[in-house]
């Protein structure tokens, strides 16, 4: 891991821009010994400093938590190979024109997850050591939409990872599959009226987690309009 | 409103039974000016003092809400009437022998909200008053189960009550019409293994409050088994 910059907030978070093997992310750190750390995983069409990630990163570290993203593939500063466009185009096509987008979401959720999944470990690794001991065995997820997508298969895969949020995603085989041998505290966030998430679809995907500590929270609106006291709340649970 | 009898626990919180036209009730103060007040209805077969029932009053009031909960009709110490006797049997047979109850539950469920809906609502007007401008206009509603049968219409009928907790009941046609009434802001809780409702009539019903703000809460366990930590959410969303 290469740090690229750092800066310092007026309240005390450092800001470090780097670089893991060619992938580009944020760390994000509180003022004192940070707590955990939170993987937090943007959705799709986003990037490691959207204003969501920033947001949700700023509430954490203000909580006493790290935080990392990183840019998925294909998405921010990295490239985009003639598939990332595809689907992009195709995905847009879509949504634009009213028609449904759940399959080819689905499809390029599962190559995102194919492709982040070993990098998102390869950052656990790099950075539970330098942080210290009782962050390494506190370690949150936070990504709901593709962060959810490829979030729950990289939580099932990873013990190290104790406490979730996940949602604005519905279950798929391989989701489902994954759910099933979760054993983190889950928080899954669903929208009441979310246009590309079928409500009994999100449902069934929170039905299958099978760990024994989930809370579902569902609000009314669309995929992107998950209320502010939602963000307070998972910083919460993540901070708990 | 008569005064019965008076006490202050070691955290300054004043509890204070009283008798009001003949229903007996508790009110538990804060030790400074309360900052709201919260009408806590208990849930079938229980009573006023019931655990649950005086645990809630005493996070409330820690967190600056006064709370005051009543016995209802047929519990703790009210007479029982012939129609209270055949239903306590009749549902406490159903659930024994692994019937369904849902049927009479609700017959039950929609007897008690028409006896004790103007005891509510008295009970309201009595102490809004003497309890100061600022309480009154922030009264919160929090009961589930036989709670919520009764809280819902009382809700639709009382604009005073303006953030309500409901949950663990199913959707009838008498609930689901006073819920799209309702402007409170809502949170609900369900019991996604609840054995005295179903989850497609817990969802129905959350479906079917028309206010801009609702939130719902999911947990595993069943109808008895709503986690700790929604308590104290459930406060912090009272207080807000």
């Amino acid at each position: 891991m290469r740090y690229t910059s750092t800066t310092t907030t007026s309240d005390g978070i450092t800001e470090r821009d780097f670089d893991h093997d060619g992938v580009p992310g944020v760390l994000w750190t509180p003022a004192g010994d940070p707590t955990g750390l939170v993987l937090s995983a943007h959705g799709g069409g986003q990037h490691k400093r959207a204003l969501g990630s920033t947001a949700r990163a700023h509430h954490c570290a203000a909580a006493g938590l790290a935080v990392v993203t990183l840019d998925a593939p294909g998405h921010g500063d990295r490239p985009r190979t003639p598939e990332d466009e595809h689907y992009a185009t195709e995905i847009r096509a879509r949504l634009t024109t009213g028609r449904d987008a759940t399959a080819v979401v689905a499809e390029y959720n599962a190559l995102q997850a194919a492709r982040a999944i070993p990098e998102w470990r390869s950052v656990l690794d790099t950075l539970v050591e330098p942080l210290g001991g009782a962050t390494g065995s506190d370690v949150g997820f936070w990504g709901v939409s593709m962060g959810s997508a490829l979030g729950i298969p990289l939580a099932a895969a990873e013990p190290r990872i104790r406490t979730a949020v996940f949602g604005l995603v519905g279950a798929t085989d391989a989701l489902t599959l994954a759910a099933t041998t979760i054993t983190a505290s889950v928080r899954f966030l669903l929208q009441w009226d979310d246009q590309l998430v079928p409500r009994d679809a999100g449902l069934a995907l929170f039905d299958a987690f099978a760990g024994p500590r989930k809370s579902l929270h569902a609000n009314p609106g669309g995929h992107g309009e998950v209320p502010a006291h939602e963000l307070d709340d998972a910083v919460r649970f993540l901070a708990g």
